[in-house]
């Protein structure tokens, strides 16, 4: 795989590769023609560099004994950030450093797959930076993204399209969808929009009062 | 794999296989050792089949064209339980098909991995089958299940214990973590209990007083 060396400005999504299961290289290898700034976190740095990539920010706590010396000279230029607050997660701290560095966008590989609770906690965390920075997760089979109060994309037919509260949400209306919404209450657990779809080629619209829904587009 | 052949009674968890990433050959292996019945989801079947397993009960709505015919007799004895609603997963209609037969409980595997949609769905929905089937989802990573109100456990000391509420759960104490809680709330997407773990070898005890939290034992 390319290293990625052509210079943008910070108004391109940042990439924030994390610590679970690898994507497939052609996904990656995308989303590196287009990031600015590559940020890895913590352990996932060894199998990253094995990739081949050029890795510009290298994050985490790396609490168990995990070397980052090594990349000094092997990544050079890289910045290494020491994040040890155990209140929360890596790819938090990550958020957090880009909203720092006033970068608007980010998306993010190898945040599912492996270990449940991290991917679940991944998924879902994403909620709470929703005026802060514009997060895509991204893996093999799922582009998940949170949406604005009032959200219109135009989509092919059949696109499926799960709808996903994180929490209760409120106030759920669509258009274009196969299972419309009308002013619809989703709740994690009991009544989720999963297998949802795209009724026609054109503007599809959902629209919520309150609570964080997320979308996610799937496929098999 | 050798196929499943004693006759157990009902008492046993079964096994459902449901359509997402593959688990370890191994871990299916040990379920499979101690299931009476075996449930598959759908199309999972012809990866299941390719392993040589013998299956009880084939469920799911075969909306993709899926041809059931062959296995009643590749298969037989087995039951075929076609489930058109569209407002169920897969999933939680073979958690149904289990409590009207009065099956106390279930061990799920191929729940996770793949599409981010299922593997959330699957995750969270547990929680509607709370008091009626004890279910335990099972992945190479984790195994996750449902606390009641007072759990209390043996294990060995740094045991990574996850917990993850599913909405919003209160009153939330426990005895023997590393990072202990007293009467707290946990909040899906904004405060959850992840990377926790045992103190020192000997019970855990959690209790709360209310809301749905799940227990994650995870490993890298």
């Amino acid at each position: 795989m390319s290293s990625h060396h052509i210079v943008r400005d910070d108004q391109e999504p940042a990439l924030i590769i994390a610590n679970g299961a690898a994507c497939n290289p052609e996904l990656l290898g995308q989303l590196l023609e287009w990031s600015p700034l590559v940020i890895v976190l913590d352990s996932a740095m060894e199998r990253v560099v094995e990739l081949g990539i050029k890795v510009d920010v290298l994050l985490g706590d790396f609490d168990r004994g995990f070397d980052t010396e090594k990349y000094k000279t092997s990544q050079y230029p890289i910045e290494i950030v020491h994040t040890p607050d155990q209140d929360k997660t890596d790819l938090e701290k990550a958020f957090e450093y880009l909203i720092e560095r006033k970068i608007p966008a980010a998306n993010v590989v190898w945040a599912t797959g492996k270990r449940a609770d991290h991917t679940i906690t991944n998924l879902t965390n994403i909620v709470r930076y929703r005026n802060l920075l514009k997060i895509v997760i991204l893996d093999d089979h799922s582009k998940i993204f949170i949406l604005p109060n009032k959200f219109e994309k135009w989509y092919t037919a059949n696109t499926p399209i799960s709808l996903i509260p994180v929490g209760v949400v409120n106030g759920i209306s669509s258009d274009n969808l196969v299972y419309p919404l009308q002013n619809d209450t989703l709740t994690i657990g009991y009544r989720t929009g999963i297998s949802n779809a795209v009724a026609k080629d054109g503007i599809v619209t959902i629209t919520h009062t309150d609570g964080d829904l997320l979308l996610m587009e799937c496929m098999d």
